[in-house]
């Protein structure tokens, strides 16, 4: 193994996120669920749009949210996902690269346009997403450079790209790469109902391949088909070296074997938009990982990054995380 | 005169801001001054953006927030401006029509790409702009349509149109058709800087031509050429039958011949980026005087939503500013 100089690679969907606030009654007449994620077409994707009111763009993607909240802490990111060659794509390279992360996947030159996610804001800071994956559909096993994967201390992946064929197996590569490399894989569960498209597939990955999994309450739920969160708990202790569960406002617990360790969160003045929390729970805990820190204190570190995101519109760090870590007494 | 179906009419660049916080240290490097708006090549543009943080992207141009300022506060407003048939020019046109302003210009198929403001936002919250203008070289007579300049109460431009040869003759023939119908013409002075590269055609235009004006302390000393506000304003009330002077967080005054009315400005907890300040005001003045309100009414509407634009990043307000009015008993 030789030595690391990327910290935290990042493997995602490249999205740029088309954010604006709408009342309760949108979400219905759309026929929507607050809260849940969905993918749609471009079709679908012009109808919302054409009804949503004025929005903003901001640089998103589920993965590349936690590469830029990694390097926002003084971390060195890395990440890999596929845009196309045009103006939204040049945007999201543009934003992952002035945050420090090195983001080197070609863009495709042909094909559908950088993926967009239409993130409907309501006023009580939940937000449901629409997902028109575009060009993220061109995303393979070719893409995954492995001298990046085998420099990389952790190659962290969502749960997301499971939903296209060509993208799991560009993750199931990656994976192998890093664990032959003696590297540690990691995974987001996403989103519980991509956890229930794909339960048996991530269970036995997670079972071979990953070190360390992210999910809060309902996806743990949902991938052990179980309404009881200790019982889903102990059979995380079992599957994988490391779970990290986030519960919202409850905090959160790091299952290592029989260690468990439960870090409350960190307090936030107003919800605004809950975009991003988990991502960014993940930046801040695998910050703290990569860099050595006791368990413990990646939570604390994941509770920081996460409350930041959820104070204001965006899914993205808008304060520098180091800064911030250190005022707070965290770094 | 036949009946208007239209409040204001706003003719101006169509620009998507680009939008980034950055220390005084980065707009100084840069060999900027805080606070001014510079016109800059596409070159100019790849050298500055690649130098930015990590950006929001949100419609703006200046004309174009006060018409979706006019149309906030429950107001017909119409567009005229140009973008590309790019994903900029969507977002811009999405966002226009999302407020409800009626945009029908048609895209530039080929020729530069929408134009951009790269907007830097220090932590005092002034803003510095570094504008592409792009496809809005491509605005000319043509996009002048005739039957919209007719139908509209009070026909609005700003005067960063005067930047461009074709733009200015479309500026002129918009206020020709106009007061050949017997409607009302104005403009803002947009900059003081733009005021020094055109006063001598301003003064022509603003003689001739115009019914209200709008500039801010700097611009309208700018136009008469002195240090005394007062003495500006003597000049301007025998120049234009109204002239609206904004001074910031000292309020405004309009100016109608032998009338004065001073109003003050409307309180802010804090200032967090002054981009688009004057189109709001414009927004809420000309809401204001198109539903017949009197002219210290006016005021009080602009320096409303001028408050609400800079509290928050972004040039459009965030609010119905009808309803936010309406609450403070404005409406």
């Amino acid at each position: 193994m030789t030595a690391s100089n990327i910290d935290v690679l990042c493997i995602g969907n490249a999205i740029v996120d088309v954010l604006a606030r709408v009342e309760d009654g949108f979400v219905a007449r759309h026929g929507l669920v607050k809260g849940s994620m969905n993918l749609i077409d471009e079709e679908r994707a012009e109808l919302l749009y054409g009804d949503m009111g004025q929005a903003i763009e901001v640089s998103g993607g589920s993965a590349g949210n936690t590469a830029a909240g990694v390097a926002s802490f003084g971390g060195k990111a890395a990440y890999f996902g596929k845009v196309k060659q045009d103006q939204l794509g040049a945007i999201f390279r543009h934003d992952m690269r002035a945050q420090g992360v090195r983001f080197d996947t070609p863009a495709a030159t042909d094909g559908p346009a950088t993926a967009r996610s239409f993130i409907l804001v309501t006023p009580d800071g939940e937000r449901t997403m629409n997902t028109y994956l575009g060009a993220c559909v061109n995303f393979t096993t070719a893409d995954v450079d492995k001298a990046t994967v085998e420099a990389a201390q952790v190659t962290y992946m969502e749960g997301y790209l499971w939903d296209r064929p060509e993208a799991k197996e560009a993750f199931k590569l990656a994976a192998k790469i890093a664990r032959a490399a003696g590297r540690k894989t990691s995974i987001t569960l996403s989103d519980s109902f991509c956890v229930e498209r794909h339960r048996d597939s991530f269970l036995d990955l997670i079972r071979n391949d990953i070190d360390i999994v992210f999910a809060n309450e309902s996806e743990i739920k949902s991938l052990y088909m179980t309404q009881n969160f200790d019982g889903a708990m102990q059979a995380i202790a079992k599957d994988c070296p490391i779970a990290v569960l986030t519960r919202s406002a409850a905090g959160c617990v790091v299952v290592k074997g029989q260690e468990i360790h439960a870090a409350p969160a960190y307090p936030v003045n107003k919800v605004v938009d809950v975009t991003g929390a988990g991502d960014l729970f993940a930046a801040g805990f695998l910050f703290g990982f990569t860099s050595g820190r006791a368990l413990p204190e990646c939570a604390q570190l994941g509770a920081l990054a996460a409350a930041e995101v959820i104070s204001h519109i965006g899914a993205r760090p808008e304060i520098n995380l180091r800064a911030h870590a250190r005022a707070v007494g965290f770094l």
